[in-house]
């Protein structure tokens, strides 16, 4: 049975998470290399992520609009560090028809340049701004080792772009941004996840600052799973953006950029779903339950129906010809939070039986506190996810107060390591080649309490480090 | 006043389109030739639509996935009507990062050969069948002359795939979604529509029958807006795509594929837009209200707010600080259903003002009242923009008889012209090089009453002629 050969999660995690989004049916490959197709489930997972995170968008007065896919190199070129950046990872377009381009365009890789291009043309005064704007689309990054969700050549996301007239206020949509990407990861992923800036090194191409929501997935390694970026003036200046303020005189407006994508679809996965498949936390799940009746139950089969409708809670009744047995075990595979098996006999005294997804906890109740049981389990499961990521999470957060202590954690443990960092690059690049970590973010509420374990010299922060998808 | 520079639509009707597009911030140009720039308003218009047609989808059990954007040379190359239809309008990438493609690859300018390599691998049984699938995505023909909307290089559209195992049940499929996008363009878009078989001149490259929706445009033109295409089997022989049967022998399934896309929007303003800018049918339109307070409203305004809300009724208040006249101009060449007038000294004799977008039309109702006359005003508009529409249209159909009229008839009016016709591609072609029209589709519920004006042979069908975009 196709259920059977998901791996072991402990013997080999990489084939382990490959199999579930196969077996899962969240994806398939496709003869275009580097690209995936998203199945289904998977695709219909990313549209509750859209239908979630849109809201909130729209709720803090951003609009949607629509950029080009392409973008010429000319203009790919005007920023020079975000070229830098970029360039060496976009596929270009030669050829339109039977022509030869004059000039080559890349597919998007992401839209800052297309951004600032429109807003040279549309800002004139402060009257203009704040500009808040979003876009739902497909970017394209060519890189050579892909796997599904974490690393693709094509890549759904969504990109934010505003504009504003004061670096305070640019730099409040950074954050604010930042925190709706946190809390819809804590509340409707239940991913506990750790928070904020990048390191110089490792901030986005043109960025002055990057704020990253980094998660540590079941094998300790760190999945950057969104990231906000304030950009200062730089992009503005490059391409001569410029509007009349309230005192009549011309300024520089300041930008942010910021996005999540397909990814976090990944992270998902690799924070809760088990050896016998996916697990999906009730809030992100398409379907909360899945109903398998067995023998002639239509009657109650109906009735239940109509209660989950009226109470708004999504469901897929399993139907097939298949056996129960085969039923229970595609069920776990594909993650349903809560399956309930409406069987006959059950039903002659009355009862039914829910199972939770991730404890595989069987619940027996009468068929009429089926509903409430529904509701309440959901809750319990949500909450569950949670708790159980989080102190696997802070049991894999190790401290370092000296560089041989940094390098025995970072052979013998996987997870992320807390030092304090005299913010040097030198020291961050050390790291890197000595034990192939890299740093995760600063951490921005807890006191220095000690010198930089590289080099040292005083540290000014506390910083994580660890290694990557 | 940016307002007034909208061309009248009687002296130029192509101008007047630009205009509207522009003016009511439907796109912007970029730097990318023969893409745009969808604004917030375009794509809030999209979003609807998106929305609607979705439901519809999802109702009739398809499942939205999502393909690669690319295609290898030698994919789109399997199937050899469709690669002589598409090759010569494709982009083409040729180089991925620093390196030269092996093969090279288009983007998708739409994706049945990636569908079909999909279904291979997916498709064993009966089982397996119907597979209704559905894609939202974007993709890309190489177009020389581009006009928002209506032809560009880049379209936001959507494409559903199906597979069948009988021949029966796949053309079923062909018209039960090519009635849903009739029945969703003349219920939400308020637009009359011809609806019938293309030529096989016309038709898709690759399909055995193509069904086409038939706009008629202010200007008599015709616009294609959605095609619904029966594939019998050629696709699926050329993939190798089979399935065991229920009695156990192996058999090819039979494929649908069918689309709509952002020219809707294009379709929407020529047929009901005028000089004073965009017109939304309100059941389509992102804001159904623009209410306009005038001097100290406030209490008022939450009130009447809290009334939209409660109803469902979207609406955007105008607080700006313009004049009145110039918010009034303002919201009617953004094509708001319904500007509401909510004036200090109106509000003293206990009065709102509403105007009508499509009639301009001032209506003076008690406060207490508004919200109901919204609803009634919101139906009556979209009632009468769509008789308008028709009734127009019917104007613009005319009958040749003999082939000396159908050219009088051609080179005097603008519109359709209907004859019989005896089904020989060459008097198709005849017409086409002496008068330009092509033909849009065949008439199946009238009966053939002459020859074929052209040749003069039986006719076996009546059948539309019309210029078109």
């Amino acid at each position: 049975m196709e259920v059977k050969e998901i791996t072991n999660r402990d013997v080999d995690f990489a084939k382990w998470y490959t199999d579930v989004c196969k077996k899962a049916d969240l994806v398939d490959y496709s003869g275009v290399k580097g690209s995936m197709i998203i199945r289904p489930l998977g695709y219909a997972i990313w549209e509750e992520m859209v239908k979630v995170l849109d809201k909130k968008f729209k709720e803090t007065n951003h609009e949607n609009i629509q950029m080009p896919m392409f973008i010429p190199e000319s203009l790919l070129n005007v920023e020079k560090d975000h070229v830098a950046g970029f360039a060496p990872e976009v596929a270009w377009v030669t050829q339109g028809g039977k022509e030869k381009l004059e000039e080559r365009m890349c597919i998007r890789p992401t839209s800052e340049t297309l951004f600032c291009e429109h807003y040279k043309k549309i800002i004139k005064s402060y009257r203009d701004l704040p500009l808040l704007y979003n876009q739902w689309c497909t970017i394209v990054r060519w890189e050579k080792t892909t796997r599904p969700f974490l690393r693709s050549r094509e890549i759904l996301w969504q990109e934010g772009h505003t504009m504003h007239a004061s670096a305070e206020e640019a730099m409040a949509e950074t954050l604010r941004m930042f925190n709706i990407y946190k809390e819809f990861q804590e509340e409707y992923l239940a991913m506990p996840v750790i928070t904020g800036e990048k390191t110089n090194k490792e901030k986005f191409a043109g960025a002055k600052k990057t704020y990253t929501i980094e998660a540590m997935m079941y094998d300790g390694y760190a999945l950057q799973n969104g990231t906000s970026h304030y950009f200062g003036q730089d992009f503005a200046k490059a391409f001569g953006i410029e509007f009349v303020d309230k005192d009549n005189k011309l300024r520089t407006p300041y930008q942010t950029s910021w996005g999540v994508s397909t990814r976090m679809i990944g992270g998902l996965i690799m924070t809760h779903s088990d050896n016998n498949g996916l697990v999906l936390p009730p809030k992100i799940a398409p379907w909360k339950v899945i109903i398998i009746p067995i023998g002639d139950v239509d009657d109650k089969l109906k009735e239940l129906e109509k209660n989950l409708k009226e109470k708004g809670i999504t469901y897929k009744v399993d139907n097939s010809n298949k056996t129960p047995g085969f039923k229970f075990a595609a069920a776990e595979v594909k993650g349903y939070p809560i399956r309930l098996e409406l069987g006959q006999r059950d039903l002659e005294k009355g009862l039914v039986t829910l199972v939770r997804r991730d404890t595989l906890e069987k619940i027996t109740v009468a068929f009429e506190d089926a509903l409430l049981e529904i509701t309440k389990t959901l809750d319990a499961i949500q909450h569950n996810l949670y708790e159980k990521a989080k102190e696997r999470r802070d049991k894999m957060i190790y401290e370092a107060h000296d560089y041989e202590e940094f390098k025995k954690i970072a052979s013998t443990k996987s997870g992320f390591i807390k030092i304090n960092w005299c913010g040097d690059e030198a020291c961050e690049n050390q790291i890197k080649e000595e034990t192939g970590l890299k740093s995760r973010c600063l951490i921005a509420d807890e006191k220095v309490d000690g010198k930089c374990p590289v080099c040292g010299k005083e540290a000014i922060t506390k910083i994580y480090f660890g290694r990557q998808y």
